[in-house]
């Protein structure tokens, strides 16, 4: 095990009915509010109203940046930051996916940032002071609700970079308001889910059997309510369960002690900065190739993997045909449950595989269970067409 | 599950050598430092030494309370309260296991409030200040460091409560530290560890699937780690999972959404403020027989700990005969790592069992999965001499 530093301060405020709490965060962080969301879906589920009803009714003055796109842009952040500035915004409220937590996060730390946002992204400056941010969480996926990280895309220079930006100081998460999840959303936020727990246990670290455990059992949690929440989105069981799964993947615990991978989501955050693809979606096709071209760097923890979260039988078999079983379970699953399996599902073809192999390794060599080269990402987006 | 609201503010610093991280903790609590330990084997370990350097060379005026019971007694905690007081103490710093820890939280509370700190105890009062504290821990057990629970005896009433206290700011963990743990204080911490994980589990709240998986990956890695940590007191690796197993056992994170138990826990307390027994030996002679009690409220849960936690074959049995090999297999596994399976083992006798029933629901019936009373407890205690 690694030394770590583990030190998450989000409040985690879980269940139904608990958007009753805004009542004493406007008491506590103040009154004048930025309410930031997307498409505005939570305006036909009733969600948006019950909000601004209560905010409202405790005071508050209430600022408004609608319109986040799914992957959220540079250029609508700039746009919530001059929100913030002109409004001596108190703090700032994001009411949905990962998308809008992601852009409300930019918008916290660029609201205190006399300079450029985008210098916390391109690695130019970090940040020290931000607005505080509570979130209203709508889809189980991302885990951004307790972490500090927050992934942009900078469409003018077609980049699409996570950086360390600020934890939110509260996160309501209500299973209720994820049953209007439309099914391709709900497959898309479980691939991205588990993307996450594979990035943090395909690890050279030795002696890590607690975080280990710890991950097969969100791996497992995924594996059995995903279903069960497609086929009756409003099993709150189900979509309880996601949700937990989906912040406990990335809320810092898994990855204490434990050297993490993150190659996989650099490649497929150079294919959605081109395509403006699903980030689950891209995950889905890409992660197994992924698997393929790195599990004899390790074929025993792939051959766990494979026998504790798939239940692949052992008998008669070497670890490497137990490996490439758990890669090809992981392949049937994602086809399982509908996620696509191929960039041709996106109708993505060979022409920009070299311009995507570039973007994904702005830094150097990316991945540490195997370091992955311009070249490596070639290859693995190729097995991916 | 449940609603509920999971905030845990404590930095957890975790590893070899992280002590030197005090020095940015004297700059940014204070100078001004109540130093609290135990019987001073941290002294022959040079941890005492090396804490005051650190300490020292950065600035700051230390003021000392060592001798810190086992059970830590409600009178030494008045006298470290004194120390604050008369002193204007910025922080205290508890270094030891959870008794040392404990009686730093009373003293944090008790030094920002004017009546009697018992009060917090017997719930008289909630805690509304609370000094800030570091801890350097010494002892896989109890979890007090990364949460704010704290467990005092009165000896002149002969009662032992536990109370809600405050958070630990941060807390060090560092594996080494613990190389010096005697053989019984490793196997009553993880008999503690165990304890807190089983309190959590027996639950009659459904739908936790993944706080059940957390659970069970506690107790498989307690299991494999303790034998190591007793055969070879300096395996690093060994030391350092039972730290992360005591500390996530206990950090709030296995509770969420759950229903939680601890009647066991409460009629150790009983039995320890009339005996002064270590409270990890108690519990490993009281749980087995807590569960032979209760286990017909949920059979199937507790056939699912024999077959998950203790591997249990489930061919051609009932749930009924798994479920009592499951228990079975709890009490061999205290017996093979030398915990105490009788009161006998402690000299106690039935002369005092209603005393000690007694003492145990000072507040009325304990526990969820199965409300007992004093008669209950007296069985109980019965089924333990």
């Amino acid at each position: 095990m690694n030394n770590f530093v583990f030190h998450n301060p989000t409040e985690l405020i879980f269940g139904k009915g608990q958007i009753e709490k805004l009542e004493e965060k406007v008491h506590k962080l103040g009154q004048k509010i930025l309410v930031v969301y997307g498409g505005g879906s939570i305006k036909k589920t009733g969600l948006y109203d019950k909000v601004v009803t209560i905010l409202k009714s405790n005071g508050a003055t209430i600022s408004e940046l609608p319109g986040i796109e799914p992957n959220p842009r540079l250029t609508t952040v700039k746009k919530g930051i001059d929100i913030c500035k002109q409004n001596e915004i108190d703090w700032i409220l994001a009411i949905g996916g990962g998308s809008v937590i992601d852009a409300s996060k930019a918008i916290a730390i660029g609201a205190k940032y006399e300079g450029d946002v985008w210098d916390f992204y391109n690695r130019k400056a970090f940040p020290t002071a931000a607005l505080p941010l509570g979130t209203i969480l709508t889809l189980a996926a991302t885990g951004s609700e307790m972490n500090p990280m927050s992934v942009v895309t900078n469409w003018e220079t077609q980049e699409k970079h996570g950086g360390y930006t600020t934890y939110p100081t509260f996160s309501i998460l209500d299973p209720e308001n994820t049953f209007s999840v439309p099914k391709d959303q709900t497959i898309y936020g479980s691939c991205d889910i588990m993307s996450h727990v594979f990035e943090q246990y395909f690890s050279h670290t030795s002696n890590i059997p607690l975080q280990t455990r710890f991950a097969e059992s969100i791996l497992k949690t995924v594996i059995e309510n995903v279903e069960l929440a497609i086929t009756n989105p409003n099993d709150y069981d189900a979509r309880a369960n996601l949700l937990m799964c989906g912040t406990f993947a990335l809320n810092g615990i898994l990855s204490t002690g434990v050297e993490t991978d993150w190659a996989t989501h650099s490649i497929e955050h150079a294919v959605s900065a081109v395509y403006d693809i699903p980030h689950g979606g891209g995950l889905a096709i890409i992660f197994p190739n992924w698997m393929k071209y790195v599990y004899e760097e390790d074929v025993a923890r792939f051959a766990r993997f494979a026998a504790e979260v798939w239940g692949v039988d052992a008998i008669d078999k070497s670890d490497n045909e137990i490996a490439l079983e758990g890669i090809e379970a992981v392949r049937s699953f994602f086809n399982k449950i509908g996620a696509p399996s191929r960039l041709a599902d996106y109708n993505i073809t060979d022409e920009k595989l070299d311009i995507m192999a570039e973007k994904a390794v702005p830094f150097g060599p990316i991945g540490n269970f195997k370091k992955l080269n311009k070249d490596d990402v070639y290859q693995i987006l190729k097995m991916s067409l």
